[in-house]
C-alpha cells in the first residue's frame, strides 16, 4: 500500500519526536510491504517565523492532499500569556481544524500496569481505566461569531450547533462504543443550554438505530467530578468542543500515563494524528523528550487512516516492550538508566 | 444582634439538614446573645408541587428582605432527565441567583485531616490542600440569549459579559486573596474566548491597586489538570459561570470532604449559604442525611453576612469535635458506630 502522509513537526519538542515515529513508521512500512511518501510542511511558532502566520496556505495544500497529518506540538514561550498578540500558534490550530474539516477528536485514556503508580490517583481508582472521549473539534463556541461592543466595555461569543453536526459527532460516537463495551455517556449541561438540549434529542433520537448501546445523559458538571472519584466506569463519551477540551484534558492526567497518550482528529477530508502533550520548549532539542505518545499517534494513523490493524499492533507491542524492559527516556526511567529520545526511536524500530 | 434569616429547605434531605443547621444556629445564637427570626420559604420542586413554579414571587420578597438566606437543597427524581419539561427545579435556582443579585459564588475546598483517606487522590498530593474558587454566578452562557432557528435545527447559546460585572467579581477575589496568602489565579481560556479577554485584561488592569497579590492566568483546560496534580499549589480563584460550575464540582470531590463542604453566594442586597451536595433523594426521611455541610454553611452566614466571626468559630470547633470524637453519620463513621442526623444536630447543639 502506497501512504501518502504529511509531516507537521511544529515547534518545541515537535521535531524530535516526530523524528522518531517516522523511523518506527518506515520500520513498520517495510516490514509489512507499504511505501510511504513524507510530506514536511511548516506550522505554527515555526511557521509565524518563516512566512509571518501559523498554518499558511501551502501547508493546508499539503494536509488536504494527504491521506494523513502526522503532528508534533505547537506553542512557543515567545507567545504565550499574550491572547492580544496579533497572530499566535493557537490560530493556526484553529484554522487548520476547520479548514480541514476535523470535527471529531479522539482522545482515549488507558492505563500501563508498569505506570499506574504515577497517577495521582489511588491505584484502586485508577487500575482498568479505558476510556475515549470523542469531542467535537470544529463548532461551538470556538467557532461562533465573538466581538465587543459599547466601545469594547461588553464582550461576547456565540456557541452554535446544528444537529447535522451533532449527529456526524454522535454516529462516530456509537460506532465506536460498538465496537468496545457498547456504552456511550453523552455530556452535556441539558439543564442551562439550548445547544446542550440539541445535543440530547439528537443523540435520544439515534438511539433506535443502534439497540444494542446503552447510553446514559450526564451533565458536564457530574462527568469532572466522577472522572476522578470512578474513572473507570466509563467507555465511551461524546461531547461538544469546549467540554471536550475541559475534559479530556482532566482525563488526560488521571492515569499517571500522560507522556504516553495519542490523540487523532477525524475529517471528511483527512485525519490528524497527534501526542497529547504540548510542545514542552524546556527540552527543546535536548533529545531526551519521550517520544512514546507521537509513535502511539502514529500506531492510531495505521489502524484508523488505513485500516492497518496488525501495523498498529506491532508498533504497540514494541512500545510495550520498551516500557517492560525499561527502555525509556527519564521522564519514565524512574532514576534507573535512561535512554535518549533518538536512542528509544532507534531501539523501537529495530525492534519492529 | 437581630438576625433575620430567610429559610429555605427545599427537596430531598434538605429539610433534614437543616433542622440541624438551625438547632445549631439558635444554641450560638442564645449563646452568643443573639436574636434570630427564621422566615421558611418555598423552592424547587416542593414549591412547584405547591404552587406550580420552583421560585415563587413570595418566596423572592421573603429572601430580599432577609439579611440572609440559608438553603439545604433542591432537586427530585421526577424531574431529573428530563431537560425539556415546562418547569424545573434548577430554572428556581438561575431564577433566584439573577434575581436575588447573587453574583458571587464562594466554594472553599479544603481537608479535614481525619478524612483525608476518603480523596480519590494521593495523601501526598491532597495534603494541606485549602483552596477558595469565586465563580461568577449571574452573567455569561447562563443568562445570554438563547434559542432555536431553522425550525428548531440549530441551537444557540450567548455568552455575554460587561467590563463592571468582571470587575466586581475580580475585586472580591482580590480582598479575600489579601486575607488569604495574597495569591490570585485568574482562570480563562483567552486564547479563544473574547470574553475571557475581557476577563484577563480587566483583571490585569486592577492588578496596580493590589500591589501585594500575586496574580497568575490560566487556562481552564490547564486548571482541570492541575487540580488533580497539584491542588495544594491554588490559593484563591476567580472564573466565569460556567467554568466555575465544572472547576468548583470537580474541586469538590479530590479532597474526601465533599459532604462537609459549604458554599456562599455573596449578592448586593442580600446573601445565600447551602452545602454543595445535592438533594440526594434516596435518602429523604430517613434521618441518615450527613448536616454537617449545611451546619458549616450556618457558619459561614455568621461570619459573611453577619460578620460574627466568633460565632462562627464556635460552630465550626464543635463540628471538628464531633469528627474526632467520631459522633458522626454512617458516611462518615467507617463501619464504627454512626449516629442520626438528628442526634448530631441535637449533640453539637448541646456543645456549642
Ligand atoms: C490551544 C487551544 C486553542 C486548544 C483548544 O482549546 O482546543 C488546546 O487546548 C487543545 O485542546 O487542543
Ligand atoms: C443545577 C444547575 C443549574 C447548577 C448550575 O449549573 O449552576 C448547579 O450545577 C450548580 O452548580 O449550582
Amino acid at each position: 500500500m502506497k501512504l501518502n502522509i504529511a509531516l507537521l513537526a511544529g515547534d518545541g519538542i515537535g521535531p524530535e519526536v516526530i523524528d522518531q515515529a517516522v523511523k518506527v513508521s518506515n520500520a513498520v512500512a517495510k516490514k509489512f510491504g507499504h511505501e510511504i511518501s513524507w510530506t514536511p510542511a511548516l506550522t505554527g511558532a515555526a511557521a509565524i517565523d518563516a512566512v509571518g502566520e501559523p498554518y499558511p496556505d501551502e501547508t493546508h495544500a499539503i494536509c488536504e492532499n494527504a491521506d494523513a497529518v502526522l503532528f508534533g506540538a505547537i506553542g512557543h514561550p515567545k507567545y504565550d500569556n499574550d491572547p492580544s498578540a496579533k497572530v499566535r500558534p493557537e490560530q493556526g490550530l484553529l484554522k487548520m481544524r476547520k479548514k480541514l474539516g476535523l470535527f471529531a477528536n479522539v482522545r482515549p485514556t488507558f492505563t500501563f500496569p508498569s505506570l499506574i503508580n504515577k497517577s495521582p490517583l489511588k491505584r484502586e481508582r485508577i487500575e482498568g481505566t479505558d476510556l475515549v472521549f470523542l469531542r467535537e473539534l470544529t463548532g461551538g463556541i470556538y467557532f461562533g461569531e465573538k466581538g465587543r461592543r459599547e466601545n469594547g466595555e461588553v464582550a461576547y461569543d456565540n456557541c452554535v450547533y446544528s444537529r447535522e453536526e451533532v449527529t456526524r459527532l454522535a454516529k462516530k460516537g456509537f460506532e465506536m462504543a460498538m465496537s468496545r463495551s457498547k456504552k456511550l455517556c453523552c455530556v452535556d449541561k441539558a439543564n442551562v443550554l439550548e445547544t446542550s438540549r440539541l445535543w440530547r434529542e439528537t443523540v435520544q433520537a439515534m438511539e433506535k438505530d443502534y439497540p444494542e448501546v446503552t447510553v446514559s445523559y450526564e451533565f458536564v458538571d457530574a462527568v469532572a467530578m466522577r472522572l476522578v472519584q470512578w474513572p473507570n466506569s466509563y467507555d465511551v463519551l461524546i461531547t461538544e468542543n469546549l467540554f471536550g477540551d475541559i475534559l479530556t484534558d482532566e482525563a488526560s492526567v488521571i492515569s499517571g500515563s500522560m507522556g504516553l497518550m495519542p490523540s487523532a482528529s477525524l475529517g471528511e477530508k483527512t485525519s490528524l494524528f497527534e501526542p497529547i502533550h504540548g510542545s514542552y520548549p524546556q527540552a527543546a532539542g535536548k533529545d531526551i523528550a519521550n517520544p512514546l505518545a507521537t509513535i502511539l499517534s502514529a500506531a492510531m494513523m495505521f489502524e484508523d487512516a488505513f485500516g492497518l490493524k496488525e501495523e498498529a499492533e506491532a508498533i504497540r507491542a514494541v512500545v510495550n516492550r520498551s516500557l517492560e524492559e525499561g527502555y525509556v527516556t527519564e521522564d519514565l526511567s524512574e532514576g534507573a538508566k535512561s535512554y535518549k529520545t533518538s536512542e528509544v526511536g532507534d531501539w523501537l524500530a529495530s525492534k519492529i
